[in-house]
């Protein structure tokens, strides 16, 4: 999945250039060819697909140039998860009834890939044996309010009934969440076989399934494109937690613990970042600081940045802005950017 | 006079393409070019000399691509000013030994260019028929401890006799100036006959006049640049002010109130900005502030820039740093500039 916005990560991340198409981490790499390749020792490349909105459809090939025109799923308006899942879900079946399926959001950081790897494994079997519709839920490092929550029935295995879901909490229930034991972050991450979640959809969401089913005879040819232009924004907008997970009874999660953070702000970035001396994240910069400590620096090729007596602010450089912004107010950047944009456009 | 370096302007101004060379107050022209423009108004522009160094040359024809190359003087070393004045003199004495002459430096504000160009004409008119050394004193409007201080003999006239000059004073030093009343700001500008100043040389300085007399023929001919640059190496370094102007007894200076400013800092120019509602100086650049105020921020093409929570800050950016900067430390700037290059040298 990689059609969001990315609006808290401006100015780096922009409605025509978001997030999943950046090089966040100084790796060398954009996020989605960090998912791209992380997911390519699972998955022969050339079965992996990407959803993503017609207008990032340059970006994608660009990003991805291994990968074929089929293997793109152009939206051509935002529905949220619940319909693209649905309309991949039918691509692969019409490939493979029997295949099992992973969803993955192609913006996130995952630190130990090697686990990654050995928990979508151990998913994949589980999947393909079970008619169950299962999510990786992260071991919680501390009451994070800006994730949504998993509760399990604790019966001490790996995979776990889910009891429910929560969205984002505020910090006394999510305090009580971690006290409890028995709750895990929901990551955005899901495995299922493609015939566990078409029977879901079906149960769950009737109408969007006969929307797609008039499609069934193009998936995979050249009049998919002209259908799925043509009939997606009919489409219900929804989630997948919301449309399906939440009412689903064969959901299950399995916790796992492999590093991972959805990258949703400045401020989580820099928690994943290795820090200099005095704690500065520097990512396609060189920096010297001067009594400046705990700051998110981040610019575009590679500048030199001197830093005097400004500590836990993001500095972010871009080829035609500049955001120098106090870390503890990242949530209003989102807003801020737009009045910015607005003010700027205006001249 | 294009020489100088501008070290505490860094990062615009570096040894490469120091301050006189950039457009430092967004109006679309570099401050030698504004120099040059201000001065064309007393002289033609094909009799203005600009004295700079050997690696500006291709800067100087570029900014000012109306000159001749015989109008443009290079140094091969540093000198200091009396050097390059007196070659400059000599020079024009070769094409008009009646000649009066202006010295300037290239890189200062002038608010009233009308009333400059008034003082100025005054002046040459008062030196064409006397034999003095003219300097232009600058009214103080505050106990300014980054200038050198003229007194003089108050006869009640606009041009006076001068006591004396004094180097940059400590702050009790230039309080006790200002409330005495009968001290000025030196502003590194000169007017004299050709003859006069000649005179003063043979008199202060006989061996840098030695050093040059063996040059007599080949001023305004093609020897004239390998003669320079052979033998121009060999003068003393030492300044106008102390070579010549502290020794001459015909020094005199006219007080005048033209809103000088030496731009020798970032604050300097903060000062002598137009500001936004928030007293922010803003340079080629569009700006967005929150809670932030009297900053100073310069860009290099026109960048947007959204600053929240700074206060009494340089912010500058240019095509390949970021500096973000007290500007009650900006004294610290050329050294702080010199230990950043090297670290991001060394990578």
């Amino acid at each position: 999945m990689a059609g969001g916005v990315g609006s808290r990560f401006w100015p780096v991340s922009t409605p025509d250039n978001p997030k999943q198409f950046h090089d966040m981490l100084g790796t060398g790499e954009s996020l989605i060819q960090q998912t791209f390749n992380r997911l390519s020792s699972l998955i022969p490349a050339e079965q992996i697909l990407i959803a993503t909105n017609q207008r990032y459809k340059d970006l994608v090939m660009e990003h991805l140039p291994e990968v074929t025109e089929n293997q793109v799923l152009l939206e051509p308006a935002m529905r949220n998860t619940a319909p693209c899942i649905l309309y991949s879900a039918l691509k692969i079946a019409d490939q493979n009834s029997e295949a099992v399926m992973i969803v993955a959001p192609s913006d996130h950081y995952i630190e130990n890939e090697a686990e990654f790897v050995r928990n979508v494994k151990s998913a994949f079997d589980t999947c393909q044996k079970n008619d169950l519709l299962m999510t990786l839920g992260i071991k919680p490092t501390g009451p994070n309010t800006g994730y949504g929550y998993i509760q399990f029935e604790d019966d001490g295995e790996e995979v776990k009934k889910v009891k429910n879901f929560t969205e984002k909490p505020d910090l006394k229930t999510a305090e009580k969440f971690l006290a409890q034991g028995d709750y895990l972050w929901n990551a955005g991450i899901f495995i299922w076989s493609v015939k566990s979640i078409l029977d879901s959809f079906k149960k769950s969401l009737p109408e969007m399934c006969a929307l797609f089913e008039a499609g069934a005879s193009y998936w995979n040819s050249d009049r998919e494109a002209g259908f799925i232009s043509e009939n997606y924004p009919e489409a219900e907008n929804i989630s997948i937690d919301y449309g399906i997970m939440e009412k689903a009874a064969n959901v299950y999660v399995m916790a796992t613990d492999f590093g991972w953070n959805d990258l949703g702000t400045w401020g989580s970035l820099y928690d994943k970042l290795d820090k200099d001396e005095n704690a500065n994240a520097i990512v396609n910069a060189s920096g010297y600081f001067l009594d400046a400590k705990n700051n998110m620096i981040s610019t575009k090729g590679d500048k030199k940045i001197v830093v005097a007596g400004i500590n836990d602010y993001i500095i972010v450089e871009t080829d035609d802005t500049i955001m120098i912004y106090p870390k503890s107010e990242e949530q209003n950047i989102k807003e801020v950017s737009k009045v910015a944009e607005n003010r700027f456009a205006k001249g």
